[in-house]
This record gives structure tokens, C-alpha cells and sequence, in this order.
């Protein structure tokens, strides 16, 4: 069986040599599996016939389901969750979707990336797990950099109180994550311990907060104004995770479409 | 020595728990240590002569700072991290500033709802942590909302996904925190493994994919045009860590006012 990788980035590097195998900027025609990972799907050059696909390239849904019918029956379409530096690591989160034959063919050397999580045929499914997941890094990350740039701004270094962030968001923000999991799928979201009434009059406090230090307020005044809008469609005694159904919008539900991942 | 709780609301009733003491609406005039905790700051009530002050009452600096000048000598400010259900377990995060005796006198009763840590002598530095500690879960948690937003519209239990962000969460993304808080405190954003020029695409696509679905972008655009700020600022290069700079934008930054807290 001969593998190769297909990219030169850094990603592509960190998984060419936790495979153990090279990273190239295209593949031999006697290529068994190939894992693409280029800069964006454009970038995918010519692959050989016959050989197992699996792309771990950034993408759309929509993409993907393109690349899945330019490789019928063996494209599987992958996510990975992670800088460069974390593949490999057991607890690295994959995500895969395709060609069930593709998975289960090389799921032992997929396995060597980190966790592989195969969620069903469509190829479109892993893109909408990147993307979802990708948002809530990118959130969670910008929200870190916004508090850093407040108490950097009081003169205390971000080595000093990042442990502390970093105990707090692995134990209560996790769990308060699980709660709401459990809150959103009951569709019910009781507002007995927090509720939008008592938080956006602090979120207004931030705000001002943010602004007396000269700073951007734009990330928590969306924040404010999702919690704003919540409370003016009558969900004021209700919890923060009730703003799932105000980010929903318009937009489908869960029990509205079911399943069109 | 006596004890009591004044508020209320479910954190007073909590924290009243954890200390095994009454929680009430007013104190008496023979308490030695008054812990407050209600709605907002307007709404404290007259409290006895003499009793070492702790409050757990969320608000401003600003509020602060006029509540120990009420309570000169005697006062201890303090923000609690967590829920009520959270109150009182040791991996809770509770940060106090003002009165270093009032914390020396009273440090281990506070140890009962969970890890203390004294930040210093100004009352209002207990509150920017609050604020900023408030936006790091907001942010998060928004974030999470709207992730399982996008999952859910594709037919994914909240619950089935959860885990793994959860676990994603305490992981990479808190390993990603920890090299950003390196960064910040070096002023150095080297961009080896992401750079804002390779998110800003991602981030483009995933506005599209949640307005395609008919659900709201708000946060995920907010994120776009920091990042989309920061490569016009000649970042595109750095990591998405060099956002600090964007959203300190004028204001101070730790080398420019070094001790504001």
C-alpha cells in the first residue's frame, strides 16, 4: 500500500510525518491513498486513477460534494481540527465524511492523525463540522484576545492570568456548555440560574468598560445586542442559550429540517 | 464570629450554602462579616458599622471604588466566576481586590466557595476581571450558540455533538490560549501555523454557509472584519493572536499605561 501526501504547507508536513509518509506537491500514478491538503480546493491538482482520496483542504460543503463527484465512490472528504503542531496527538479532533468504503479501508492510518469520527456518506457533512467548529474556535479565541486586551490594558501580563482563564473555561464554561447542549435540544432553556434580564445591564458595563480604555467593542456588543434582541422577543427571564433560537432566526431548526447536513 | 449572607437571589442562597450561614435581605447590626450578593449595586442595603465587607455584586469598577470609599478599611470587592451550582467547589474561580486585612481575616471562610485569589489593594481590579472574565464566557459560549445552531439545522443532537467540542475545547483550543497569552506578552504574532490571510477565506465561507442556512452572522462577521481589519493593517502574515492589536486599537496597551487596574 503506498500513501502520499499532497501539499506543502505546514498542516500538510504534520501529517505527511505523523503518517510517516511523504508530502509532495502532487501524486504518483501508483498511489494507493491520498491525503490532500492544499491551501483551497482551486489548488487540488490532477490526482491519480483509482486511488483512495481523502481531503483534509478547507473548505465549503459545497465544495466538497463537487470533489466527491469528480471521485466517485472513493472521496472522502475529512476535517481537521487543529494547528499543525497537535497532529498526531490522540485527543486531536478529525472529522470524516464519504465514501464509507474509503473510511473504513484506511482508518487505521487515519487513526494515526488523532481521533477519526466518520459522521455518514454525504462528503458535504465534514465541511459543516469544520466550519461550525472552526466558529466556535474563532469566537472563543477572539473573545480571549478582547478580555487579554482588557487586563493587559491594567498592566497585568497575559501569562499571568491565562492559567486562571484556561482553569475556568476547561471546568465551569464546559460545563455550562454541556448544560446547555441539554437546554437546545430540549428546546427549553430556563432561566433559573442566569438569564438575559440580568445579564445584558453587565453587558452594557462591559461596553462602557471597553470603550473608557479606547478599545474595540465590537465583539461584545454583539453579544449585547443578540441578548438585546432576545429580550425583545420576550425571552428575558429565560438563559443565554436561548439565543440559539435568535442566532436561528428565519432559519431552519432542528425539528423544522431534520436532515440536510 | 458571625456570619452573614445579604441578598436574596440564587448565588446569595448558594454562597449562603457553602458558608452555612443565613442568607438574608438586610444584615444584622452584630455581624463581624457581611457578604453581599444582590441584583446590582443600587439596590445594597444599609449594613452594620464595623463589619468587614465582602461583595460578591457584580457592576463596574467605578462602583467599586464608591462602595470602599463607604466602607473605608473594611472592604473587600470580589467576582464570582460561575453559577450558583458551581459555589463552593474547589476548581471555582473567585478573584477579590480592596482590603488586603479583610481578605487576610476572612480568607479561609472565602475558601469555602471555592479558589480565592487577591489581585491587590484597589477595590475596582476585582470588576475588570469580572468584565473581562464575563466577555472571555459570553464569547464562548455565543460561539457555541452559534455553532449549534449550524449543527442542529443539519439534524445533529446538540447532545451528540457536544462532547467532542467540549473535549476539542479543553484541549486544542485551550492549548491555542496558552501560545497566544506567549505571544501577547512578547508582542510577537509569528504566523508558522495560521495566519489571518489564510482565515479570512474560512471565515468568509462560513458567513456564507449560516446565511445560506437563513441564520444570523452577526458574531461570525464580527470576526471577519477584525481579522479583515488586521490584514489591512499589514498583519496578514501574523497569527490570529496579533487581534489584540486591532481591538486595542488607540487605547493603551500594556508597554503604554503599565498599571491602571
Amino acid at each position: 500500500m503506498r500513501t502520499v501526501v499532497v501539499g506543502t504547507n505546514p498542516r500538510a508536513g504534520a501529517i505527511a510525518a505523523a503518517l510517516g509518509v511523504p508530502a509532495a506537491e502532487t501524486a504518483p500514478a501508483q498511489a494507493d491513498l491520498v491525503v490532500v491538503c492544499v491551501e483551497e480546493y482551486a489548488r487540488i491538482p490532477p490526482l491519480p486513477d483509482g486511488a483512495d482520496i481523502v481531503n483534509l483542504t478547507s473548505g465549503t460543503s459545497g465544495q466538497a460534494a463537487g470533489a466527491a463527484n469528480l471521485f466517485t465512490g472513493r472521496y472522502l472528504d475529512g476535517a481537521l481540527m487543529a494547528h499543525p503542531e497537535h497532529v498526531g496527538r490522540p485527543e486531536t479532533v478529525l472529522v470524516y465524511s464519504g465514501s464509507p468504503e474509503v473510511f473504513a479501508r484506511n482508518e487505521s492510518q487515519l487513526a494515526r492523525l488523532g481521533s477519526a469520527t466518520y459522521l455518514g456518506p454525504d462528503a458535504g457533512t465534514a465541511s459543516l463540522y469544520d466550519a461550525a467548529m472552526l466558529n466556535f474556535a474563532w469566537a472563543t479565541l477572539a473573545g480571549y484576545l478582547q478580555t487579554a486586551a482588557l487586563l493587559t490594558s491594567a498592566g497585568v501580563a497575559a501569562r499571568a492570568f491565562t492559567p486562571m482563564l484556561n482553569e475556568w473555561l476547561r471546568t465551569t464554561v464546559a460545563d455550562v456548555i454541556d448544560d446547555y447542549a441539554g437546554q437546545i435540544d430540549a428546546g427549553s432553556y430556563p432561566g433559573e440560574e442566569e438569564w438575559l434580564e440580568l445579564d445584558e445591564p453587565l453587558m452594557r458595563d462591559l461596553i462602557t468598560v471597553t470603550e473608557q480604555r479606547g478599545m474595540d467593542a465590537a465583539l461584545p456588543k454583539v453579544v449585547q445586542a443578540l441578548t438585546a434582541r432576545g429580550i425583545a422577543a420576550g425571552r428575558g427571564a429565560e438563559s443565554f442559550a436561548s439565543l440559539v433560537e435568535v442566532i436561528r432566526g428565519g432559519g431552519p431548526g432542528p425539528i423544522d429540517r431534520p436532515a440536510t447536513a
